[in-house]
Parts: structure tokens; C-alpha cells; sequence
């Protein structure tokens, strides 16, 4: 029994996000039945967390324990043959017997896409998060610094499945112009902003009201500082709105104890 | 009765092309439904040309007449309001009564995207092509240049509808690398390519076809150089493959008689 652990990427679009449930096909689901086609198995494919539904990952991490002879590389061609377009195993490769893709995870980075226009991008529209506020994106970065560090984040999550502690550590938050090839808006003085936010772990919805909260800072309806205050206060209703599914992706893994998947550039 | 231009822009994943037909939803049939419910008229859009099943659009222009009380401005977002989110009116001006978007265009941009990996893009599956192949944009943009100026495109053209001459005008051709902010392929030395061949008209598949030799270039297949005697031979056979249509994107239009379109900046 071989224990394999898969870097994956995904346009979440037309899942009903990561894990498996019953009123539609998830990530979980398709990649599980590709696995067990190619492996004539019946194995269980666990995930680093997981993602709602319209949710996008640059990476994902996944591992399943199954009796497999084809070497890794070639499983991965293998399972992508049988996946659908929109899921993508970039590697496999064999881990240790107890390496677990959601406990040995040790920090996680999510990209939250937005672009400022009075038109729709159809191009960006399940993949970016549309506001018609201008934005100001040096103040949403100078904002973005005030949630560095070690605090109590319940002023920026929905409560949904109890949690022993709302206090998590962020270790950088950014926002910045990124560049895309097609973005059909650049001749309007507009441009797709990308904002990360990289910690030790996450509350639910804590990444897309995050966002939501700069983007306030970023049109002008909070100041940058106050973002101190919108955590002191623990109250979800300082904040800006938790933001749709689509513009979120998760973005970077890091998993510092496990050799094999550092060489796989996980970090990068 | 007014004429009124539409410049659009939209994702062609999901339409049998431009043109209205009966095994499939078009985009035209998609504008022109939206446009007269909302004038509650019974107008034809006409376009600035056919483009097939899963070809894109960064900007493409649309004329229509019809009793229009609106202003063109509001009418661009009242369209859009009832349009799917993968179409998108950018904007709606008024133009002279003899104005028509197919005939009155002086020159297209056409841009193709590629990239060569052994791993599919989520991202990019229904939006660029993908080669196994690695390729040399150095190459591809010297071999390029040998499509500029007046020459007989026969070895580059699907034989469809008859035409008159077989000779066209490129002004430019280049191949060169873009962004793509979530392009996952990055981190192996990967780059989207895109090549943008602007002409005075095209013959039926002619774009894919030069990319498809400029892939050859890119290959080592063709010499950059061997293009000069692929046009000289007149013979499909001599140059590279027919590429699909998911990579073509119709990219720029140019109306130099027209203020109104010029203004809105179409060419940039």
C-alpha cells in the first residue's frame, strides 16, 4: 500500500466545491473516480481543506493510500486522461505512510481576484469578482498590513462549523496589479487587482471578507488604520461584505517537513 | 430609425460562432434576442464577420437599425443586463445610416494563444491551444515576418466558401510571451504565447493556419526562412497544421471612416 500525494489545479467553476456530497459533482468526486478507474481501486482521496462551491486552486494538495505499480509521473498522465478538463494533476508523488495532505499542511496562501468596471469582463466573470467602486489599490495594500500578525479574526469570518479559537496567524497580506493577457477592461484605466493573504489557517469565509473589508478601504469607506479597530472589535458588522466564491482561489501550499513535495516547488 | 454600432466582447466557449444557425445557440442570435427585447423590436444584427464554434472575441463590432429612444450609453447596459455574463456590450454609439459594421472595417487583429506543456491548464483549456512540443517564440516571431505584406495565402487557408483572389495584405504578424496571472504552468519554464496577425481580410481559416506553421517554426520543423517558400509553393500541404479554434481570439478592428468608432478607441 503506497501512500501518494497529488498537486492539483483547478477552475472550480462547474463544482460544487472540494468535498463530496450529494445534490452535485465535486472536485473530490471527479478526482476520486478517476483514481479509482485508473487504479482499479476503491480508495478515499482526502484534501488540504475545503473550498465552496465556484472556489478555484492554483494548487491543491490531495493524497489516497492504494496499491499502484505505475510510477508516479506517469500515474499523474494516467489520472489526467480520465479528468475532465478543468481538473489538472500537475504531479504525483509518492509521500511517507503518515503524511496526511490536511494535517501536514503548515501554511496556506488564497488569491482573491477584483477588477473595478461598470461592464462585465466576460472573460474574468466566474474567475474575478467585478465592483463598480473605483479602487484605490495603494491604500488596500496599506490596509492589507494592518492584518499581519496574531489576532482574533472573528470580526472577518461567517460562523459556520464551531471552532476552539477564532485567533490565527497571518503571516503576509497583499494587494497589488496583476497583469492578464485578455482582460478586456485595460483600456479603461482599469486593472485586475490580486490580493493574497497567507496563514496558519483560516475561518470560514475569513479570506472573502477579508477582501471585502479592503475593498472598503480601497473605495474609500473605511481608512486604511481602521482596520485595527474592525479586529478589536470582534463585531462581523465593522467589516466589509464576504465577497463571492469566484474571485478566491487558493494559491501557494506550504508543507516544510515533507521533502518530496518541497522539490515539487509547492512554495513557488 | 437609427444605426447603431455595438463593440463587444465575449467568450465563445459555449456558442456555434457568430453566425445564427439552427444546430445551436449563436452569438448573434444571443445579441439580437437581447436587443429586441429590449427595444421590443424585431431588428438584424449584422457583424463584422463569422467567426467559428469556440472562437473568441477581445473586441468585435455589430451594427443594427431600430426606433431607439435611449441613449446609447444606457442602451449598452440594458443590453447587457438581459445578456449572459460571456457576451458583453463594452459600448453602443450612434453612427451614419450607411454605416456597416462588416463592410466598412479596414483592417482585423486576429491574436492566438499557446503554450507548450505536457500538463493541461484548468485555466486555459477552452482558451489557448496546447503543444507538447517545446517551442521558440524567437524563432516563431522571425518566422513571422515573412507573412507581411501582399502575398497569395492559398498554403494557408481551409478551402471554404469561394473566393475571388487568394491574395491578402498582413501589416503585421509577431509571436511573443504574455502574462497571465493565473497561468499554473509558470513555475516549469512555461509561457503563454501569443501571435497577432493584423491584415486587410482573411481567408477561411487562415490565422490558425499561419500559427500552425509558426508552431512548426517554433518546433524546428520549418526554418523561419522555409515560410518565404511555403507561401511561393501555394500548397496546404507545405505548411503547418489547421490549429483549433479555442485559441483564436478576434482582437482589434479598425474603422479609420468613422469617428464615432475611432473614438472609442477600438485600435488600442
Amino acid at each position: 500500500m503506497k501512500n501518494i500525494a497529488l498537486i492539483l489545479s483547478y477552475d472550480g467553476t462547474n463544482y460544487h466545491g472540494w468535498q463530496t456530497q450529494k445534490n452535485g459533482i465535486t472536485i473530490q468526486q471527479a478526482l476520486t473516480e478517476a483514481i479509482n478507474q485508473i487504479l482499479k481501486c476503491d480508495t478515499y482521496v482526502s484534501g488540504v481543506g475545503r473550498t465552496d462551491a465556484g472556489v478555484h486552486a492554483r494548487k491543491y494538495v490531495a493524497n489516497f493510500k492504494a496499491e499502484c505499480t505505475i510510477p508516479p509521473q506517469r500515474l499523474s498522465l494516467a489520472i489526467n486522461a480520465v479528468l475532465p478538463e478543468d481538473i489538472t494533476v500537475l504531479n504525483a508523488v509518492e509521500v511517507n505512510d503518515d503524511f496526511d495532505a490536511r494535517f501536514n499542511c503548515t501554511k496556506k496562501e488564497y488569491a482573491y481576484y477584483m477588477y473595478s468596471s461598470k461592464i462585465n469582463d466576460p472573460f474574468l466573470s466566474k474567475r474575478a469578482y467585478r465592483t463598480t467602486y473605483p479602487l484605490d489599490v495603494y491604500k488596500m495594500n496599506k490596509g492589507a498590513q494592518f492584518f499581519v500578525g496574531t489576532h482574533d479574526f472573528s470580526s472577518v469570518r461567517s460562523v459556520g462549523t464551531p471552532v476552539k479559537s477564532t485567533v490565527r496567524t497571518i503571516f503576509h497580506c497583499q494587494a497589488e496589479y496583476v497583469d492578464n493577457h485578455n482582460f478586456v477592461m485595460q483600456n479603461d484605466d482599469t486593472k485586475l487587482i490580486r490580493i493574497r493573504v497567507c496563514g496558519d489557517g483560516f475561518l470560514y469565509n475569513m479570506v472573502r471578507a477579508i477582501s471585502g473589508t479592503l475593498m472598503y478601504v480601497g473605495s474609500g469607506k473605511l481608512k486604511p488604520e481602521q482596520i485595527k479597530e474592525v479586529l478589536l472589535s470582534c463585531d462581523r458588522a465593522s467589516a466589509g461584505p464576504t465577497l463571492p466564491a469566484h474571485g478566491l482561489y487558493m494559491n501557494r501550499l506550504w508543507y516544510d517537513n515533507t521533502d518530496e513535495l518541497k522539490s515539487y516547488k509547492l512554495d513557488v
